[in-house]
C-alpha cells in the first residue's frame, strides 16, 4: 500500500511503525492539492478523495496541526503556513499574558481502500510553554509542553511513544489488521 | 456572466461596479472548494479551474487578503481563518513593538471564459495602525491605515475609490471591454 508524502522523514517513520504490524508501505513521493477547510479531518478526507480520482491503488496520507484553546484552535489546519510566517516567536507573543495554556497536537490519517475514504485521528494534550526549550524535533516541538518537558527536550523515541501521529497511525494499522487481512 | 460567491454584500458591490462598464452580472450563490496555496493568485486560479469542470458558462470569482511585511506576508492567503481565530487583537499583539508597519490588501479576480482561466490583481498599500479605529467596513478595516485614516474610518464610497477589490475588478472589466466585446 502507498503512503503519499513529499517528506522523506515522515515516510521513514511511518514505514517503521507499519512494519511492526506486518504491513508493508511503499513511498509515493508527491505533493498534492490540499483544500482549505474548517477541520483537519475534512481537509485530509477531501485531499484523499481528490487523489482517488488519479490513483487506483490503496493509499493513505497524513496531516497534522497544533490547536491552542485560548486562540480558538489557531493555528490548527494552517499550522505549517503559520510556522513559516510568524513561527514559534509569534505564537509565544500571542500567548503572552494568557493564563489558559492548554493546547493539543492532532493528526489525521486518511485511507483510500480502492473504493472509499476512511479517517483515523490521534491527539496528544499538553500546554504552550512560556519560552522555547530543547533542540530535538521540528516545528512547534520547542513550545509544546508534555508534562515537564517540551517535545523538543525529548528523544525521538520518547516523543514517538506519545505522539499524535503515532496514535493516529496505530488506530489505522489496528483497524487494517482487523478488517483487511 | 456569473459571479460566484456566498456573500450577498460582495455580489451587490460587484454588480454595481460592473454596471458602470455596461456588464451584466448574475449571482451564482454557492460555496466552493478553495485549495491551500502559496499565493492568493494560485488559490483563485486553481479554485476557478476546479469549478470550470462543473460550470460551462463564463464566470468569475474574487479572493482577497491582508499581507503584513514584517510578518512575512501573514495572514495572507489565510486572512479569513486568522480573522476568525486571533482577530484584530491578535494582529495588534503580533505587531506590538514592531517598527516596520507596512502592509497591503490584495484582491485577485479569476475569470473563466469558457475555455481558460485568467487572473487580475489589485493592491492597496498602507500600514498597520497602533490600535483599532473606526466602525465602518468589516474584517481588518479597523487596523488598516491608509494615509491618516483606517479603512473603518472611511465611508464605503471613500474606501471603494481606493480599495484593492475595486482595483482588481476595474482591471478585469477594462480587459473584458477591450477583448470580449
Amino acid at each position: 500500500m502507498y503512503f503519499i508524502t513529499s517528506n522523506e522523514g515522515k515516510f521513514r517513520e511511518v514505514r517503521e511503525m507499519a512494519a511492526k504490524y506486518g504491513i508493508e508501505v511503499e513511498w509515493l513521493k508527491m505533493e498534492y492539492l490540499e483544500p482549505q477547510g474548517n477541520s483537519l479531518e475534512e481537509i485530509a478526507r477531501v485531499s484523499a478523495e481528490m487523489l482517488s480520482s488519479q490513483i487506483e491503488d490503496e493509499f493513505f496520507l497524513e496531516d497534522s496541526g497544533l490547536f491552542i484553546e485560548a486562540l480558538k484552535g489557531f493555528p490548527g489546519p494552517y499550522s505549517s503556513y503559520v510556522f513559516k510566517t510568524i513561527g514559534n516567536e509569534g505564537i509565544l507573543k500571542l500567548m503572552n499574558g494568557v493564563e489558559d495554556r492548554r493546547a493539543y497536537f492532532m493528526a489525521v490519517v486518511a485511507y483510500f481502500d480502492g473504493s472509499t475514504v476512511r479517517t483515523f485521528t490521534g491527539k496528544v494534550e499538553g500546554e504552550i510553554a512560556r519560552e522555547m526549550r530543547g533542540t530535538q524535533g521540528f516545528g512547534y516541538d520547542p513550545i509544546f509542553l508534555y508534562g515537564d518537558k517540551t517535545f523538543a527536550e525529548m528523544s525521538t523515541e520518547e516523543k514517538n511513544r506519545v505522539s499524535h501521529r503515532r496514535r493516529a497511525l496505530e488506530e489505522f494499522f489496528r483497524w487494517l489488521k482487523e478488517n483487511k487481512s
